[in-house]
């Protein structure tokens, strides 16, 4: 089984059905925007995890797609509220809603998403359908959350790797679980089966942000698609930032302290912090938090029975860990 | 039976259920401006109509209380919103979301709101839980596009009564039509009762918004809450405006057009406008508006079998019809 060309076939899927989702043109400036960003690509990862887990307790992946395409929809509302939050610019490569028209527009088209990802969710045939829409409701909530977590901790001088660890639940790995879980609910599986799968895509999701920061340090800028050491001019305080301070001695230490108070450093002092980084372990710590979040989702699966989907999301695992994008 | 004293029975119900529903304290950046706009008051009319709707067709209130304040919280999310993209400093004699915090809290505050309103709605035990939260979620969608288009007629000097019309029907009827619906859906109601209940949500909702576009230019300052010819100051394109200018002439029309293109005016003209409409027989249609649409409600009812609940809807769409508030 070529899990790769699967993966691209599925999501194939979900973009079509994106593209052909928004049968509306009026009134403009709201379906304009809507197709704008469900247009914008992506790695399509959630609904993937939807698919796979519907298909590895017995489910059909047919019934499964509405709501692979509502989690990313969802995942995209988000996206738009966040950049007009963060005054991002850009993203993959285009201008952010706002950018392009303006904040009323963005937080508009931002709630209609998330509507129409109600939309798409109810189309989802099942006798636990008020189930499904509870945990997907649930996923928004904590997903606000942390969202405001995070935006407390911009302004928050004393911040702790604990801390970030639950923001990124919140903010990250709580939708990425709520995808397996939705997908586990939809192929009707046991209790058993869906704490496994909820917890694999709880470790997976936690595992993917925390590898996203490292990227931001280690990466190909090419290969990437964005500027190496962003977070850090952007002031953003990640795990390698906040586990470095843990550890962090003399001329580090009070560095580190300047930036908690001061936020954004200036792109050439980068190499900088990437030394601190590497002087205080905070790139091993970080390494080492993927590598056991990624090997307790896959020991997750051990408690699902041997198929080919099971055995796709033990791969897919591994390649969220090994992505150098 | 005393309709009043049973109106604010109901409407304490729901105030109760909204003080209590929200648990969480952390984040509280999230979770302050979230609870400070479900204790904001209000006159909590759409959850009336869950309420009313749902016994009318012979359920009991006490299933329909959940959707009743999902709508109710709906509402309020679609308030928090608005106010930013209006730049709204006050509501309800209260500074707005984003005037107390700031346009990050409001948004993110909004978001929540709105998966908080489908957590309430799925608290329901119905077994037609789907077919309401897709009338819920198709009540989403429709406001999002009545919001956009209200947008959009600010800045277009060309917006007809119609145009108006289906603004309005989309950015308050149809929630108000959604409202009966869902209290028809929960108490199991034929198909017969569930057309006829929507559509005396949609006449009573369209009814609503001409009747307060009749106020914020006839009312008494003190009862209304807020300054006379508010509308007319934020150069708002109302039902009064556009109507008038249908029949408009000679320097009349041109104040008019003059208004359509470069929009508000300094409160000291308001009793020039007044008299315009008055000449042109706008607030005579304005008038004939709501109170066709208020005999088009009453009417719908003949569709249902007598019942208290039927008698305080026929009551509770006069009183908006002469409400001074």
């Amino acid at each position: 089984m070529d899990f790769n060309q699967r993966y691209l076939e599925y999501k194939t899927n979900v973009d079509e059905y994106l593209k052909r989702f928004i049968d509306e043109t009026q009134p403009r400036t709201l379906y304009q925007p809507a197709k704008y960003v469900l247009d914008g690509g992506g790695k399509r990862i959630r609904p993937l995890l939807v698919l796979l887990s519907c298909e590895a307790v017995g489910g059909s992946i047919g019934e499964a797609l509405h709501a692979g395409v509502a989690i990313e929809i969802l995942h995209n509302f988000t996206l738009v509220h966040d950049d007009i939050m963060d005054h991002a610019s850009s993203r993959r490569g285009r201008p952010t809603v706002h950018e392009k028209w303006d904040t009323n527009v963005a937080i508009l088209a931002g709630d209609a998403l998330l509507a129409l990802a109600y939309r798409a969710l109810l189309r989802t045939s099942s006798s636990r359908i008020q189930e499904i829409s509870k945990a997907f409701t649930e996923g928004v909530v904590i997903v606000c959350e942390g969202q405001a977590y995070d935006k407390e901790f911009e302004s928050r001088s004393r911040v702790g790797v604990e801390d970030y660890l639950v923001m990124i639940q919140k903010k990250t790995a709580a939708m990425v679980a709520v995808a397996s879980e939705i997908g586990a609910l939809i192929g009707n599986a046991g209790d058993r089966e869906l704490r496994a799968l909820r917890a694999y895509g709880e470790s997976v999701g936690r595992a993917f942000q925390v590898q996203d920061d490292l990227l931001d340090i280690i990466a190909d800028e090419k290969k990437l698609g964005k500027t190496i050491g962003g977070d850090l001019v952007e002031g953003k305080k990640t795990f390698l930032l906040l586990e470095a301070l843990k550890h962090a001695k003399g001329k580090d230490k009070s560095v580190l302290l300047n930036f908690m108070k001061n936020g954004g450093i200036p792109k050439r002092r980068v190499a900088e912090f990437r030394r601190i980084y590497e002087r205080t372990g905070a790139l091993e710590a970080a390494r080492s938090q993927v590598k056991n979040d990624i090997a307790a989702a896959k020991s997750q699966l051990q408690q699902l029975h041997e198929s080919d989907a099971r055995s796709m999301l033990s791969w897919f695992a591994d390649m969220l860990m090994h992505r150098t994008f």
